[in-house]
């Protein structure tokens, strides 16, 4: 099955080339850059040295393939998304463009209108976790946020199995590394100012908080965002108050059903060791979702944590993920990386 | 004026020896150690080789001082504190034994019984923020917790000043430096473990909750603590909700007051440039609590944020500001250094 | 194929069962710890959770099995490796005990009498490119120093192709990430002290120097270490001069035929990017050493660079390399991780 | 006495402001940003943030002070340097303008003719350890290039005492951090690329190697530079051998002698503890150069070694100094902060 990549240079279009040539389903036809045409992918991309020939063409070449995979900017997938879809039968898209429903939410994050709105009922929301079953069935895959996914995560148990009380309101602190910003060098991101930082730079207003509240159909969620001194991994932390009466063993059972039924969802909550809480540095590279729980059982405060790869589950690994769902392969193909430890 | 560390091996006690011995108004007398006895002082901390040539001594043969600071474990200093009042007309404690209290908050949260409770009343609670006025009159004076501090920073306006709603929980998460855990190696602050990580080690039930329950007045504040890459500096952003009809500039006219009037408080809001927030790395080695704030106008979610140097405002740095006060020395006197950028 | 290793919650015995735990010819038998007895592995690999259900077991227990890992501390496996090949045909060591053939060098290097030197004829020395035929027919196998490794992939080719002046001092400087020092916590591994550093603590007379000196023939080889702020990897840069007349052009193609014909061997040297010399952070889990090297033509000063993951190629990974010879499997064979970017 | 800075902006010149503010002999009258106009100086060094209100004004403005220092990038001095002679009797440069007498050697290293030759004599290059009697007398400084201070003061010792056998090739491999490539982002600083890395950026031709030569009258030194994960901080390791005969004893005094003659150079060679040989990290922000070595009984090879930070020591620090020795100021002036354990 041939598959390419539009936008194939950047941080995600990398990880999505490293999986794809590894990816026992599928060959890499075409990977698209527009800046570094005619030029080797491992020249961008200097961990596939020796693992592929690939160069990168350009967007204006490309032919039609079996899945098509767009890491684009924000704003671009929409903006010819048609000409798109008449390259390849299926679509998985790593941008925003295709998340959101309501549009007015759209725009409010966004602050454009969307310039392709009948296209985005014909998406599913990119979590193969909440949306498995849409999966088996669907052609267009949508992107999710490194963010989202990890708030989302950290959340779902609470809101599936019904033990949260969402009249209360709910905080998600996320902590995230730098290859979050992408591949482009900015003033913030030069390594004096960026090193050793503990920046809130985004204390209430992300973006993917309207993801948040779309996929798990809460109103009253507030995401705060912090830099950390780490390149790859996200941990979110949510705050809220679990319902009267709650116990810890009944959202361990919660938790342990989860986790079991999950192929990339592991519970972490041991009383020993180092690794007792989920914690995002073991993860990169996988495709795991560390997802971790405490109680206060004095005050109910529930904290509910969950660690991601950003790069991984939380953009091209769910990408592949999903594809394997859409295509109809073992679910967990080509996503066998385990990890390292210690790194 | 004489003034003697007992406990001057650890971190806190490097930092008060760096500060001590470039403080204009005092001399440092004897410092002591039982476990490096008779080496230099340099030996521990060697930023200070060339600057001095004091050795550490026992506690065995401390001699009369006029101002005794205690830097030693929690637990410790409560033992002995008669003999250490014999010793020093003034004392300085950077332990948890005299912070709080209320001695059910402090068997809760240290799980056992205070060994002296009768002199925690003499103690006023270190933060010279708070505690300005008792200290000039002041000869005891208690160690404030480093995450306590941030946390306590972070919220102080939004109390002083009557915007938050105390009614409603407040959230308070805290990212540290692993300095925080002393100067003593052990499993989890192996490098290669200890490095790269988002590390939620408490989600809730950290000691410093009770002291910022003590100072802050309330009874519905949770913290949670998260390790980071990072040798010093701690960031406390605390989550609530502003009372209804406070807007951003009603906040930001409080901070303006409060932080003109602190020697060492700055209020960080800038709309542009890298440091648009409160950050720890630039503090490292300074006694000021950068603090700032954010408000989202459509949900009322307040974030307040307080970002110090765990060592320096969150411990050494504040006691030698608390020494200056109730020595009747300049406030600012041997606290001049500005911090480093880059670092 | 059953294979077992003794000394399996080390960091090199992780990394080991990583590898094997997902390599296609072999099923990991029994793992030992002697300090861990009857924990999952996953307790001290956390990489492996959700991987395997095995549980570390006892040395007291092994039984036969078909390949032996030995990942013990220096000078154990001798004590006991008549019992060992009593166990299984064909043993694959990573400590120091059956490197040196020189017992001279052994004993400066590692201060003490070898307890078996009987046994040390019967091992091939580690490092596939170097003896790649011997291991064809080899039945045991010794480990390879990380340093050691680094140091003598830096400097192979000048030696093989017979471009580097041996008659004149040959440098090596190696920088290494903090994974090398083992698991085991001590006061130089405290993350407040080892992080941030550029510590020289090998200036001279590393133990490695012995195996740089036998493997390539060299008596004027000086080797210095240096710890850097990172976990894993290690650079070794070699400083020599080339024999007159020698050409930038002759050393490429020596370069060129020899990292072509080793499937773990990269050459990297561009002029363009970021990443135009060997540099260890991406190769942090894969099997691959690159090489490079830059020449002086004013002076004829050489450097040749060779960047590794210490675990990986300077370890466990080069050791399964090795078991894939001397077993018949594919020499590539469970070693397939390409690597991760950014890192 | 007035002092002003012309490039304000950038590491070197905030750090010389950072000093300046706080000399007790000085009052900073103007520092130049052109890019920055008008903006209060701690908008680009947020450090400065209560310290002064100070902003940036432009180069057009300048108005005539006592001392000016000038640190512009590498060529920008020499194109005005008449004007700028007109505006102080006095200038401390910290580019590279005016280091090199040999203008074969500035071509070669530069890659273009000086614009100024004639205004080379005048100036005095900038180690004060080097220096100090002609510095009593100069007018005029120039900069010292921050991996050349590192570099020579490895090797000085060994050259001045006579001990070196310098007609053996010598090696010198600098580590340094990343604040030494300026403040401008560029895609080898950006954060995901530039972390963890161990970079040998220059295996041979930097262009501090001019300087090293003319400075120790070498003509056989290499130097080789590598970038590791560290903001602030360079430590130059230089291999070579004593001259027959010459004992650790030997070395040991003359490094002794000249450590204690010198206000800013720590001898740093202990048998115990964690800092026993020199390391950059604890001199961030302060002027000290920790120098140390070791040498190899049975080879004679000598390792020099020296720390800085490189924007002190290596750059501001020193010119601070220098402009100290040609006020008649204390040579220490506005230089005591001793650092920080831990950092």
């Amino acid at each position: 099955m041939k598959v390419s990549i539009i936008g194939g240079s950047g941080y995600a279009g990398g990880e999505l080339l490293r999986l794809l040539l590894n990816h026992p389903d599928v060959e890499v036809f075409q990977a698209t850059s527009e800046s570094h045409l005619g030029e080797y992918v491992y020249q961008q991309h200097p961990n596939l040295r020796k693992q592929t020939k690939l160069k990168f063409t350009s967007r204006q070449v490309l032919e039609p393939c079996d899945v098509l995979f767009l890491a684009l900017p924000h704003g671009e997938a929409q903006k010819n998304i048609d000409q798109y879809a008449g390259l390849a039968p299926k679509i998985v898209d790593l941008s925003a463009d295709f998340r959101l429903h309501d549009q007015t939410l759209y725009k409010k994050y966004y602050e454009s209108d969307h310039l392709a709105p009948a296209w985005v009922e014909k998406f599913v929301y990119g979590l193969p976790e909440l949306h498995r079953s849409e999966m088996n069935t669907a052609s267009y895959i949508s992107g999710v946020g490194c963010n989202a996914t990890a708030s989302i995560l950290s959340l779902y148990v609470g809101i599936k199995y019904g033990f949260l009380d969402t009249t209360q309101p709910i905080f998600v602190e996320i902590k995230v590394g730098s290859s979050e910003g992408g591949a482009s060098a900015n003033p913030g991101s030069h390594h004096p100012e960026r090193s050793n930082v503990i920046r809130t730079f985004a204390p209430y207003g992300h973006r993917h908080t309207a993801e948040v509240m779309q996929e798990l159909g809460l109103s009253n969620v507030h995401l705060t965002m912090t830099s950390v001194d780490l390149v790859r991994g996200a941990l979110a932390a949510a705050h809220g108050f679990v319902k009267p009466g709650v116990t810890e063993k009944d959202i361990w059972k919660a938790y342990r059903e989860w986790s079991e039924s999950e192929p990339f969802i592991r519970l972490v909550k041991d009383r020993r060791g180092i690794y007792r809480v989920p914690e995002p540095k073991i993860l990169a590279g996988t495709n795991y979702a560390d997802v971790g729980f405490d109680l206060d059982p004095d005050t109910g405060h529930f904290i509910g944590m969950a660690a991601i790869d950003n790069l991984m589950k939380g953009a091209s690994g769910t990408a592949v993920q999903a594809m394997n769902l859409i295509c109809g392969f073992e679910e967990t193909s080509g996503l066998g990386f385990c990890g390292l430890h210690p790194i």
